[in-house]
Order: C-alpha cells, then structure tokens, then sequence
C-alpha cells in the first residue's frame, strides 16, 4: 500500500475541510467530484479553484446518464423546485438521490482501483444522519467492509466526520485547519452567489454563527 | 415489504438460472440488465427472449459510460483481444472490470428504492471466486449489510448460488427448473453463435459435460 488517497470532493463545505484535514496527514491528493446534473453544478467550479489552489489533481467524472434514471429528486429534477427555510425532515427528503452514496462510492473504488489507490475518504457528517441514511455511521462501517473485499487490494473507505456536526467541522476547518470558505460551495439553487434562503444555505449559516467564526459568504443581495 | 425482486440479469447461464429459481418462490419479478459496453451484447438479445418467453418485465440500463472510465478490460477495450482456451488467472484477470459487481448492484438498488422493489438477487457463484473478488462469499455479505441500510426500508441482497459451482448451477436448472439453455448466451466474442474456444465457452461446455446434461448450445462451425 501507498499513501494515496482519493478525496470525494463536492467543492462545499464538509468535502473541503476534509480535503485540508486528509492533506495534513501527509497523503498524496486526488479529488474525485461527480457531475451528477445537480442544478448546483456551480459547486465544481469552487472544486476547481480550490484544488487548483492546493495544487491538488482534480478529476470530474460524469455520472449524468445515470442519475437522469432517478429524477425524482429536486436535486436534479427541472420540474421540482429546491425547497427554502431551514431542513425539516420533508424539505430534505425531496433532495435525496437514492443510494447516491454507495453509487458514487462504488465508481470512486473502480477509479481507486485502476490507479493503485488504496485509501477513499468521503465527507459524510453527523448533521445528515436523520435524513440521508447513507450517512449514517453503520452504513459507513459496512460499505467499508464492502470495499476492503471488492477487490485483491482493499480500498481503506474512511468517514473521519461522521460523528461531528456541521458546526464542529466548521470550527476544526476555521481554526485548525485555515480552510479558505470564502472559496466554497454549498447553494442547491446553483446561482452565482448563495441565495441565504434555501435549506443548505440556511444550514451553513447556522455553522458559521454556532462556531462563533466569522461567514466570508457571498450572498445574493434581494433586488 | 413486499414480495417484488429485481434480478440482476445477463443472458448467461448462472443468471437465467437464477430468474427461473427465484420465479419458483413466487417473487413478482423485474429482470434488470446493464449495457456497460460489453464486446458480447449479444447476450442482452439473449435476455430479452428469455424474459419474453416468461412474460417478465425488462429493463436495460445503459451504464456505457461509466464503464468507459475503466477500459483496461479486455471485455470492454476494442484493443485488447478476448483471451481463448480454459480459464487461468492470466487470462481472467484480464476479463475484469474493477468493482463492477458493486457498480451495478449500487445502481440496482437505488432502481429497487425508487420502485419500492425490496430484493435484489445476483448471480455470483463459487467458479468465479479466485479471480473475481466481488464474488466471494464474504464480499456478498458485507455488501448485503450495506445495502440494508443504504435507505430507511432495506434492500435484502442475496445470491442463492455463491457456494454452488456452474456444474451445480446446470445441474439445477436443468433437472429441477427445465431452464431453456438453448436461449442464454455465453460467449465473450459475442457472435451470432458461441465461438467454442474463448473461456466463457470452454467453462459452459464443461459444466454441461460435467453435470451430464445435453449441451443444446450451438457453436460456430469452423469455415
């Protein structure tokens, strides 16, 4: 085994504390993000400016053929709109992509696979257990012993927030780590700036505030 | 829960089998098909009779370009040549697509949650366990806990035949199912007729041999 490591890295908030978190234990970088046909693809361009700013390779790979299959979610559905206000269990359910997790994960093994990669970090957190199930810390355990097993050489998966808040990343990034927010991503709308309005901005704010760290967001002024 | 299953479906000899198995324990069935680039597509208009001829539902679901990401196999890369003769490490190892089991059973099971369907059967059995990982016994199992909890209602994995062998399997399906082998399809240089030389061939013919069942494949006759 070497020490590469593959990061999942969506350009928001969680990935990119991880990214920073994961480069301080001394691996060599590969961030891995998904074009899904998320109508925030605007998250990819902070991934860019980002990675390109740690000097880190970047790959995308387009998963849009096969997401377009489950179009029920907001996420990636023209018809359904992105729900405002703060996450209730409803307004978040709209927004899940069945098995998005282990599908992405899965593909990220694959590439892991072909590029001797051993070790396979991803950003699930404590703040998405209620609503995303595959965000759970026992979902966690048993995909990675999944992927120790898919192939002769074990991808080590590991989750290393899965049992912190957003809030607590936040603080971990800000302080420890001197993870430049102003460059991330986390908007569902996709706009330019965050819109401050829909679950995920109004989740990031509350991070920021509950950390007591200063929010370098941009958000869209109301006309 | 109810008493609907996805099989993941092929064409071959291990996954008709196993349509005709589970059809036996009076699941409602859907046949599930993935179209990820094989050299040997011939096997899904192979699918599609046998799923015609027992009146189940059919989807092909087009992964072509996921799979190009991993084009090092022989089964997929135009420039790579379908090893012939018995199987031997060598020439399997270069049949492999890494991860594809998981890639395409994540995909199954985000088919199955949208469709509230909540088992999934594949195909895996002992022949296939030295040189493809994802077959193994442990790994169906690991794998099975994830998929239990990659949603809030579960999706139950299994794999009747992992510990049988193809002997096994055609012993089954032809003395207790009356599978129709004359309709599946094997051969990975995916002509009209089964080239006879390549190892799928050479492994279907054994396992017909071995079991002592009537070979109703036709092979290609050499010009």
């Amino acid at each position: 085994m070497n020490n590469k490591a593959i990061v999942i890295y969506s350009g928001g908030v969680d990935s990119t504390t991880l990214l920073y978190h994961v480069r301080r234990e001394s691996f060599d970088l590969l961030a891995l993000s998904f074009d899904y046909g998320q109508k925030h693809k605007r998250e990819l361009e902070s991934a860019k400016v980002v990675t390109s700013h740690l000097g880190i390779d970047h790959r995308i790979i387009d998963i849009k053929s096969i997401m377009g299959l489950f179009s029920d979610s907001a996420l990636v559905s023209p018809e359904i709109e992105i729900p405002e206000g703060e996450y209730t269990p409803e307004s978040l359910r709209s927004t899940i992509v069945p098995n998005r997790n282990m599908i992405m994960l899965s593909i990220a093994a694959a590439f892991a696979i072909g590029e001797k990669i051993n070790h396979l970090f991803y950003g699930a957190h404590a703040g998405d257990h209620e609503v995303y199930p595959d965000c759970r810390p026992e979902f966690v355990k048993a995909l990675a012993e999944a992927l120790q097993l898919c192939d002769w050489s074990p991808v080590m998966l590991q989750a290393p927030f899965v049992r912190m808040t957003k809030t607590q990343i936040v603080e971990h990034g800000a302080i420890e780590l001197g993870v430049p927010y102003v460059y991330t991503y986390s908007c569902y709308k996709g706009g330019r700036y965050h819109c401050g309005k829909c679950s995920t901005c109004v989740e990031r704010q509350r991070a920021f505030k509950e950390a007591g760290v200063n929010d370098p967001t941009i958000y869209r002024r109301e006309e």
